[in-house]
């Protein structure tokens, strides 16, 4: 564990408004109470080996917006945070019923994305420091040796391919015990994969060709709705509404009256909210590819007409993701605003909480310094504040203000185990 | 969790010599297999809630020396690893067979100890912060109502009575799930703690009334030797020796000829490695009480004939230990040389590891200005250097030298486990 120098620490400047204070303030309150609900949930349902959640928070209202289950970025994570990723990895292979000595990372296929090459580095360096032989077993098409891969810092990271024997996966003659997928297989699950006689974590058919937003959203709310109970509040303070539409063609314009009929009956339902909360904002909704990652496959909306009045340039945009994939489902999720603001003049923010088991590891925020509060900010021009998450997010402190970092970081904590709660679910229904 | 500056956190400067840095190599060489080999004993005997243990690094040699399963002093970690702690108190206590949700502390009587009250105070923040309703139930005799004891830093501690009800322990009108014993019942298991319905941890027969340091290090001599298998290194260099004697009386001189037999019988033993590895240094031993704790009765003896001229004062010294008890039992153990020391000029030191659960979370040195390489300096006039460990010992870095801090840190974490699987196999006897 590496100690940071309060330099190297940028600090957040929000200006939060509404009802916030008093979730965070519920939350700090009920602390004991939520833990314990917490530990009664993952009693019941085992949770993913790690996860990422996007959230938004808008003062009145914080929830998360993505939960990806094969998550890059680790590369982001404060340093300090390393042992605990260490220690929860420890944790999490440990309570498998056969020993683990051994695991091999099954990456994404790139090569010269060097965040990504940082990222897998990382998880590599995290897995070894926890006491297991780890190697890079890359699916990447053609693969026949082992490949190189100088990161610019002195540091070099080595892929290998990845081969089938019988029912096994090897990396060279190294026969993994456990592969962990660091790729999200947004173009189906290769042959290779199917009927592995090995531990696979996640499970293959959690990747993007078989999950939808839309159902992982599902079992988010009713996560929301018990944890909300739980607390007596409103779960629209930690739920963002959404419908969604099972078959469009952005290209042919098919499912349009869907989309707009949609858009439509969410941005009432969110105006509705708003005139109850007193929230003066204007109400948007994202329309976003119901299988989409990396930020491709989203677009705001602010009425029911935008929906008809796409350009040939915008469809475009919407029709295909990442590999190509062809969008044929979307989900229209409720807007929210950030209303973080990273620096002076303030960039727009969002922050990012890591989980590997059911620990909450560490975070960062995305900053885009082109975007508004009410816009995507997973797109290029993004950067990553490293370092933001100067404390961790299992330390509440009671003595602070329930807005002091220690206690903002607990309630994004919070809400991030509540989206990995409702991935659990998710995978537990497979 | 809080990011240290450079400045608090002093550098440890040391001057190692002979082969502890092979020892230090071959750990990190293996140290999958040693991670491997720890995971293969925790899956088979279940380890104690949370131990400290005190090392004794000669340079040559690297040793636990005292393992303390009630442990003090958590004030004395950095505050870094606080989150380490949190996260693996909640590992510890998920594991239990029954849902906990609260707990109570039961510590010593002190209640003008400042640094044990300190340690109280953190304890309770770190049970309260990994989710548990944390209250501390004193067994002070005649207290009858909460005492709220003011600790000069503005912070206060609550000292309540713990009285039984039927089978359960209640704290007033509390009753915790689980008792945490941080108590090491010195004077005997009080009648009200036989029988309880509730969780205890760790169990009441580890307390000192109960328990003998030869038998601990019986277990560890076992541990140490098929560690020492799995390394191909000689066990010698990571065990201390010792003898014991069953019946001593030191006012009556009872027990003379079997302690000076041990002695002597010890010295030559020890003298015989010294010249296997050419060691310069005179060989000594430790005679301590085999229920010893807080560094009383304990001393350091040169030569067999040194055990007849014990002086008046110093048989006296020998002769009782913490809250009046009568030696009746010593273990004569090997002095192991401290080759570490503290500062300009330098400073005595020691390391102390803490572990919770099978993970280490933290550690510092006990530093004695006035005490030389072979002597006992957990007694007065030592203090702690606390923000010593500045990295996390579950870290090892094969970039750097083998001698460098982090893989330091990783060896000591090592050597402390191995403490804690003697530990737990002793438990396990019970």
């Amino acid at each position: 564990m590496v100690a940071a120098t309060a330099e190297v620490v940028p600090r957040l400047t929000t200006a939060l408004s509404g009802p916030l204070n008093s979730i965070e303030s519920t939350i700090l309150d009920y602390q004991a109470r939520i833990e314990s609900w917490f530990r009664s949930q993952w009693r019941k349902t085992s949770v993913p080996l790690y996860a990422s959640v996007d959230l938004r928070n808008a003062g009145y209202k914080i929830a998360p917006v993505d939960t990806n289950l094969f998550p890059g970025g680790f590369n982001n994570l404060n340093p300090v945070f390393e042992s605990l990723c260490i220690q929860a990895v420890q944790s999490a292979l440990e309570r498998l019923d056969r020993p683990v000595d051994s695991v091999s990372i099954v990456p994404e296929n790139h090569t010269r994305n060097k965040p990504y090459l940082e990222n897998l580095a990382v998880l590599q360096r995290i897995f070894e420091k926890a006491g297991f032989e780890t190697r890079i077993g890359s699916v990447i098409p053609g693969l026949d040796k082992e490949m190189q891969i100088e990161m610019g810092n002195g540091s070099s990271i080595c892929l290998e391919p990845l081969r089938r024997q019988g029912s096994s996966l090897l990396v060279n003659d190294f026969r993994p015990d456990l592969l962990i997928l660091n790729n999200d297989l947004s173009s189906g699950i290769p042959d290779f994969l199917q009927g592995v006689d090995q531990f696979v974590m996640p499970p293959v058919n959690l990747g993007w060709s078989d999950r939808l937003k839309s159902v992982h959203f599902s079992f988010y709310r009713d996560v929301a709705q018990e944890f909300a109970a739980l607390l007596d509040i409103d779960p629209w303070f930690i739920d963002p509404m959404f419908r969604n539409c099972g078959e469009v063609d952005f290209m042919k314009r098919a499912g349009e009256s869907c989309l707009s009929r949609n858009v439509e009956s969410l941005l009432k339902a969110v105006q509705k909210k708003y005139d109850e909360y007193g929230v003066s904002n204007d109400p948007f909704v994202m329309i976003k590819a119901d299988s989409g990652t990396y930020g491709m496959g989203v677009m705001p909306i602010h009425s029911a007409e935008e929906v008809h009045d796409l350009n040939r340039k915008q469809r475009t945009k919407m029709a295909t993701i990442k590999e190509g994939q062809k969008v044929t489902k979307a989900i229209i999720q409720e807007g929210i605003y950030t209303h973080e603001t990273w620096g002076t003049p303030g960039r727009v923010a969002e922050p990012v909480v890591y989980l590997i088991d059911q620990n909450v590891v560490g975070g960062f925020y995305r900053v885009h310094p082109q975007r508004a509060t009410n816009e995507n900010l997973n797109s290029p021009g993004m950067y990553f504040e490293r370092l933001a998450f100067d404390e961790c997010c299992n330390s509440p402190d009671k003595e602070q203000s329930p807005d002091a970092h220690p206690n903002r970081f607990y309630t994004y904590g919070v809400i991030a185990r509540l989206a990995l709660l409702a991935a659990a679910r998710e995978t537990k229904s497979l």
